[in-house]
């Protein structure tokens, strides 16, 4: 997907978010064990239900990668679901030396055709670049997380002035462009969201830090939004787990339905 | 596996090789495209020819996940043919927010009964310590690798006087113990491996540079054994790609061998 078709999806909607299918077969209704595949069947209902109002999904690989082989083919089956118009994001975290990076590459954007994958930065250029050579998909690179270990070395200030999730952006904004990086921006503080928005005006931020992992929305937008949007915010918990029942797709709508409302208002204020 | 399992394997096979298996469908000899499933047919043949010599198998996921459902089907079938005296590894680098990293260590260590798994430190303790909870399973730790972008960020100097890779040795040293927590270093310096041995005295490190990477097995040998040897010497290619006929099998025993024979004699002159 290019930034123009992904600025002229959140337009039409009037929404910048995403669901994240974290799905976990512990909390889904009860009786979606009754179907073949039920991970599956659970998200193609939330899907069914939120389509019209958020823009992307992001499916946690973590979880499917918990269930084994069957899990991959849940995942599968729910990439090649989802509506074309909507942005996809295999939440991934991969990140190795470039035939490997390469391999992972092919997985993600060939194999499941998904649009953008999240990498982390540690291993630095080489890493990342084998993702970023694909036409029309994206590298979205970890910066400043939003969990606590977020502090042990992203807060870290190198000789350079910099602190660590500073240069990732700094640097990495050589090897590609606002047209195939985004950033993961945890949302747990506005006043940070301002300072990264200076450093990288033009770029797309992942926000993982709404709903149960807290964060507001109105402040992370304020800070963040640009003149082409520029923020997909997820929620996943809050979203999908909005009921536990037979009625979860239709809580699942309600509560999209809240969040789209309020980033049409926010996108009227700020961006 | 504990501590002292390994060791006592690396004492008696007078080894400390780790077989890479980086198997690529395109690169295997071409009758084993005939078998069901070629990849664990290469894996397999790979194994019986080498486990009395090597002491740990390393399958990097990247090359499994590549080929969707059924390549982690191989890899399962792997993982189960693997000697249980011989220590597994998943090169996976894997590394999220707490109840992610949980699910990855549950994929990894209950689903596939990997002993060890790579992760990455980016995320901080929360992303590493939920991989520390399992009994007799161990966390190895990205902290200097060997691939060119390893400069971009890891030689980072922080305000604490350290370069990012040594924080990363120091800070994680109070997460786990040398009982379930290794170190990946790669071993393009001996110099560097020396400095690396001072921080972190008893831990095993897991050297990826040596065959096809490049790096010397005497210098870096000399510089990181430990009175417990304490170095996991990983070589995929020149081992496994050793040959591309009928003859695959017997030249990866042939290279494995010749590496054997050099590490007993490093044992005997530095352990």
């Amino acid at each position: 997907m290019t930034r123009n078709e992904l600025f002229n999806q959140i337009k039409k909607k009037n929404s910048y978010l995403c669901v994240g299918l974290d799905t976990d077969v512990n909390k889904i209704p009860r009786h979606l064990l009754d179907f073949k595949d039920p991970i599956f069947e659970f998200n193609k209902q939330i899907i069914d239900a939120t389509h019209d109002l958020c823009i992307a999904y992001k499916p946690n690989i973590a979880f499917y990668e918990a269930l084994g082989p069957k899990g991959w083919e849940s995942l599968h089956k729910t990439v090649e679901y989802i509506p074309k118009e909507c942005f996809t994001i295999a939440d991934a975290k991969r990140g190795d030396i470039g035939n490997t990076s390469s391999l992972y590459a092919r997985a993600f954007f060939k194999e499941m055709n998904f649009d953008s994958i999240t990498v982390a930065p540690y291993m630095g250029e080489d890493s990342v670049t084998p993702f970023l050579e694909f036409k029309d998909k994206w590298v979205i690179l970890l910066a400043h997380t939003s969990n606590t270990g977020s502090n042990d070395f992203q807060l870290l200030r190198s000789d350079t002035g910099n602190l660590l999730y500073e240069e990732v952006i700094l640097r990495s904004q050589k090897w590609g462009t606002p047209d195939n990086l985004m950033y993961v921006v945890g949302a747990t503080r506005a006043d940070k969201m301002e300072g990264i928005r200076k450093l990288a005006p033009d770029h797309f931020f992942l926000v993982p830090g709404i709903g149960a992992q807290g964060g507001s929305l109105e402040d992370i937008s304020r800070a963040g939004l640009n003149n082409e949007c520029g923020l997909i915010v997820n929620s996943a918990r809050a979203i999908i787990y909005a009921s536990a029942d037979q009625d979860f797709a239709a809580e699942a709508r309600r509560e999209t339905m809240k969040v789209q409302v309020e980033m049409k208002a926010l996108l009227n204020r700020f961006a």
